[in-house]
């Protein structure tokens, strides 16, 4: 990771979990696979936290120092474990594959530590208390800090980390590591209005919960505001409740959805449920908002087709935009955005089609049609709305803000339950 | 960051920078927008390297805390910087937007410290000497350290930080660190065969080049396998450019760019160059290959229409696949995918048309065509190809390792520059 060949999406997938159960992250660091930089990094973390996790270095090859640096940091010997030694071996027996030597260290685990099953892969997790912490003996001696520390390694593939956290770490640490009460979060995923808007709104209304207890955090990221609230206690559901109330009274209509949902799985959601179906006409947007629907399992019962035409011709010849329409109010254009979501609906025969035709730059913008301008278009029985949006920004912030847009326009429309619509 | 609600891109793209300018990282950390942390943060850093470069922290609102924690570390006293201030305020002015008081706290710099431009916000970068180093000393009188290190602070937002990096670090470090030998690297992106298989077939040939200095490097990531060449020292362009030969030759049709390349940028502008344009007609990749391509600046020009056809009536309509070949051999079959690219072609009046269809799971596998069952068809002037292949993977890798074959069976038909032709 330190040469910048791969992304770290473990932090933040770790951070958010851990944060949404309660726990607080002071501090996360990336080393070379190296034994000296782990054992380093591993005994300043064992000296700082109640919980250490360590990711990726449980492999086969040489580069995989984790388990054996560790082992050697804490003086422990590694032992062979039988039930991840058969593990490997039906894993590789099952995929009608040699199981390769250098394999069987996966099934070695320092001496006192517990395996965590790995059922999409061969190297199982390690959780061990290090109990006493000898990176910590003052502080256990004051008795400000917990005697014992948890070590947990976990392996790197996202596939494999990912489900084992979820099934072997959630309950060990609910187990080991109880927080001091209960605690609750809930995330509401907000689109349409800025961050400092959607604070504005709700702040002062909910003062009062913040001082009971509410904790309430922002994120801004492109094209969707975050509202999380949490509280700890007794009382942490009753308050974070009242939190959802008056935040649904207050921003109701731009909450798209919760915690994990993602605009695109709540808009199949919602035509799945009501059988309806879709297509979509893109002319800006180039077949990213046909991506973004189609990452969604079960997106093929509901959206029929997806045209995205950027030629003027192709505009005409699959979606049926009239010569004249291009001619004298140009692609980028109310009546050209109506007439390609009406073709699409028309052609595709489906309850909805949606359309964009804009300039995404960074050239052909012109000073009455800047790059940034996009019409969206939403075809439904009898009605047809057309937006026009500004949304000057780089191509592809430009193409995830205009779909977003487009999305929210027809959750509303869907929502609204009537395919006469007006919203 | 550490409440996992934003992904840090920082990490890989100045560890990438720096690599590819001959310089090691070994240590990346976060931690939380809290004046205490960030300085333990910064002193572990000073105390450890000879470069450290901090990111975010450096704007208007109370949570920005590392410009202060750091002169207060120092003991250094915060400045106005005059040049940096009146960019502030030309800032707000070319915006006719009020300065807020609370802006001016940007033009603050520690005490000797240089203020980096920031064309693209308002908070400038700051470098400054920390000489002698307080938190090295014993390393430094050994001699066995620089007696000064670099401390640098960038701002957050990545269209910040990223081109200042590029104008302002780089030749600071080129002047104040630099390399004990001149560093050349370049890197090699393929597609089409796997880590192991590319290592086998080039790791022998280069052995003597890597004898004289060449350091090879791999990357394996989605689809793609990297080949970093990379050397040292007065020969080094010599060194690499005698790796790149042997590369070319044993492996040079997979080679499909070079450093910052992407296959999608590749496609634009080979056919670009050579005037031609494309269609797609995409069933089980949903738009991803349109978007793909979309991203790329100038990809109107080139790419006229892309249909993503999920329904078996979109693709009899808009593409002529024939109702018989649907019916017989089904949609994921190779005579509907032949049918998909000729009628894309023939309907586009285009030079290529790529098509795929296939089975991109979680559910739809039968026995005889597996979740993970695709097939690629391409359709030029007087042939069409089509490529069966295998993705059983999830659904986001199937549709990027399908779009990568599918471009790239693309690619290599356009560079063997007949539109009639065999593979």
């Amino acid at each position: 990771m330190l040469l910048g060949r791969v992304l770290n999406t473990h932090q933040q997938w770790l951070c958010r979990r851990l944060a949404d159960l309660g726990y607080e992250v002071s501090r996360q660091i990336c080393v070379n696979d190296d034994a000296k930089d782990i054992k380093a990094a591993v005994r300043e973390s064992l000296g700082r936290a109640d919980l250490v996790l360590t990711t990726g270095g449980l492999g086969p090859t040489s580069d995989d120092v984790t388990r054996d640096g560790i082992a050697e940091l804490l003086g422990r010997k590694l032992l062979l474990d039988s039930t991840s030694l058969s593990h490997i071996e039906s894993f590789f027996a099952s995929r009608k594959r040699a199981m390769p030597a250098s394999t069987r260290v996966q099934a070695m685990a320092p001496e006192g530590a517990r395996a965590l099953p790995n059922p999409h892969g061969t190297a199982p997790g390690l959780a061990m208390e290090v109990a006493p912490n000898p990176y910590r003996k003052s502080a256990v001696e004051a008795g400000v800090v917990p005697a014992k520390t948890w070590l947990i390694m976990l392996p790197g593939p996202p596939r494999e980390l990912r489900p084992m956290f979820d099934a072997s770490v959630v309950p060990l640490l609910q187990e080991e590591l109880p927080l001091p009460s209960k605690f609750l979060s809930r995330t509401f995923k907000t689109t349409g209005l800025g961050e400092s808007v959607v604070e504005e709104k709700i702040r002062g209304p909910l003062q009062s919960l913040v001082q009971s207890g509410l904790e309430l955090g922002y994120c801004a990221r492109v094209g969707e505001v975050d509202v999380r609230l949490a509280a700890r206690g007794p009382e942490a559901a009753k308050i974070v409740e009242a939190g959802e109330r008056v935040l649904r009274e207050l921003i109701g209509t731009i909450i798209f959805g919760t915690d994990d949902d993602s605009m695109e799985a709540v808009i199949i959601r919602l035509l799945t449920e009501r059988k309806q179906t879709l297509a979509l006409a893109e002319s800006c947007t180039g077949g990213f908002i046909a991506n973004r629907l189609t990452n969604v399992p079960g997106a093929s019962a509901v959206l029929v087709g997806a045209i995205s035409t950027y030629a003027n011709e192709a505009k005409r010849d699959f979606l049926g935009v009239r010569a004249e329409s291009l001619e004298q109010a140009g692609a980028v254009s109310e009546i050209v955005a109506r007439e390609m979501a009406e073709g699409a609906r028309r052609r595709c025969k489906v309850d909805y089609a949606l359309a964009v035709t804009g300039i995404a730059g960074p050239t052909g913008g012109t000073t009455e049609k800047p790059v940034g301008a996009v019409f969206i278009a939403l075809a439904g029985e009898g009605a047809t709305i057309v937006r026009p949006q500004f949304n000057p920004f780089d191509r592809e912030t430009f193409k995830f803000v205009t779909s977003q847009q487009a999305l929210e326009l027809l959750r509303r429309a869907v929502l609204a339950g009537r395919r006469k619509f007006q919203i």
